[in-house]
């Protein structure tokens, strides 16, 4: 299989570039060997990334795969003469809408959700973040009338990570609560939750997967059993059909899929754009 | 100024479509009304979503932009049809990087992240989310050895979102610390931390930015009053340089570059790639 090096280069963070490429290397079964070059907007970080495409082409014999998004024109110009292949993830697009629209860029740095930019949308996701965070893991049923959404389920169903990124990535305030053994033998909708039963949404998981993911945790334990992974699903699935909450099966998904099925099947609108 | 419709569209989730679209737009100055359709991979997706494309095309009198992502030929092909202006996220990069390569893609629907792709990679990431919270803001200072990196700063400096961000994005385990009001009269770093001195990292911020913050938290407290941020951070600051603690300004950094900087100044590899 062939090696190759991939950079990731930006005047910015290089986040973009990262996410760009990895979707692309996705496609494709080859070696590479990533690295990122974040904030290149200096001659001296400039002269580095130059030295490093330089020694990567000497030592590999083929050049390296650069994705960059570089607004500087005297970096891109000095870019474009060093022995890489170049991957310009925004260039093209910035051309193509100037057309489209009828109107010139403005190029500027970089900044990813800037606090200069925009301070509200700063404190609108610091916010989320912090509401979400207190109502993690059923630690605080206070200020319900807050969430944007309530996710229900078993332990190791996926609440937690989905909560943050959702808080995170799309400025959601989001409220979690786990259903625990002792709650199986009376399965019943909080009082708490009545009429804030329109936020509610459910998380479920194969029995199979969630054994897995328990025992990478608690090994060998009761809480890690099929059969207790079995009957806490069948029960808490039942809760979510007979109460008619919308829910979906977390097993094969990543962190962002379950996220944006959620925002899909109820029509929550980001906060953050 | 003129209005347009912006449509990110992926058999995926369409982060990442959504991610390189709000850089473009971030060049130009036009009113964007925004919309997602993530996982279009059914006919009956597709349908629904080229009819928003036509009733849009027919309300503005203008195309909408589209970002996509889509791997299967015969929804790009009916989407290629429609009144839209195309900006193809990824296929572009996946043709050069072919010829760049000499290697034939193998088009697999976007999976970002996915569980079933690499499950080690699942439990990396939300073990580090895990880790991270249960280190959130001085809770904890147990199993300090598995920590990647130990922020330390005062109250509403950037450390719990950037932490969160680190473990989220580049799976990381991160500690953080706050110097609460009562450290200043006798500032020192902690016993515990001493043999993790190379994990240490510090968070600062201007004293006004503070300020802005705390009294958007509680506002006309003693916590808020400039008086009380500068001394904070004089003192804080002061550690810093004295115990030779690498540390970084955080006032008009987003989470992203806060995170990336942190990376950048320490050396740290990120542990998802």
């Amino acid at each position: 299989m062939q090696i190759r090096d991939v950079f990731y280069v930006s005047d910015g963070t290089a986040i973009t570039c990262e996410t760009v490429g990895h979707a692309v290397l996705g496609q494709f079964s080859f070696q590479a060997h990533e690295r990122t070059f974040p904030f290149v907007e200096s001659n001296h970080k400039l002269e580095e990334l130059i030295k490093q495409i330089e020694l990567s082409f000497s030592q590999r014999g083929t050049k390296p795969l650069v994705f960059f998004s570089i607004v500087l024109p005297e970096i891109r110009e000095a870019l474009s003469k060093a022995p890489a292949e170049l991957y310009d993830v925004l260039g093209g697009f910035v051309g193509k809408m100037e057309q489209d629209l009828g109107l010139a860029a403005q190029p500027k740095l970089q900044r990813s959700r800037s606090v200069t930019k925009d301070s509200d949308r700063y404190f609108d996701r610091i916010a989320a973040v912090e509401y979400t965070l207190a109502h993690d893991d059923g630690v605080s049923l206070r200020d319900l009338e807050q969430a944007d959404i309530i996710l229900l389920g078993v332990s190791r169903s996926g609440k937690t990570p989905t909560s943050l990124y959702m808080a995170m990535q799309f400025g959601l305030r989001v409220v979690n609560y786990p259903f625990i053994a002792e709650d199986m033998s009376n399965m019943r909708l909080l009082p708490e939750f009545e009429i804030y039963r329109y936020k509610l949404f459910g998380l479920t998981i194969e029995p199979e997967r969630l054994t897995e993911i328990r025992e990478n945790r608690l090994a060998g334990s009761e809480y890690a059993s099929h059969q207790q992974c079995l009957e806490e699903l069948a029960v808490v699935e039942g809760l979510f059909r007979r109460e008619a909450i919308p829910y979906i099966n977390t097993s094969s998904l990543s962190v962002e899929e379950i996220s944006t099925r959620i925002l899909e099947q109820t029509g929550l609108k980001r906060r953050l754009v």
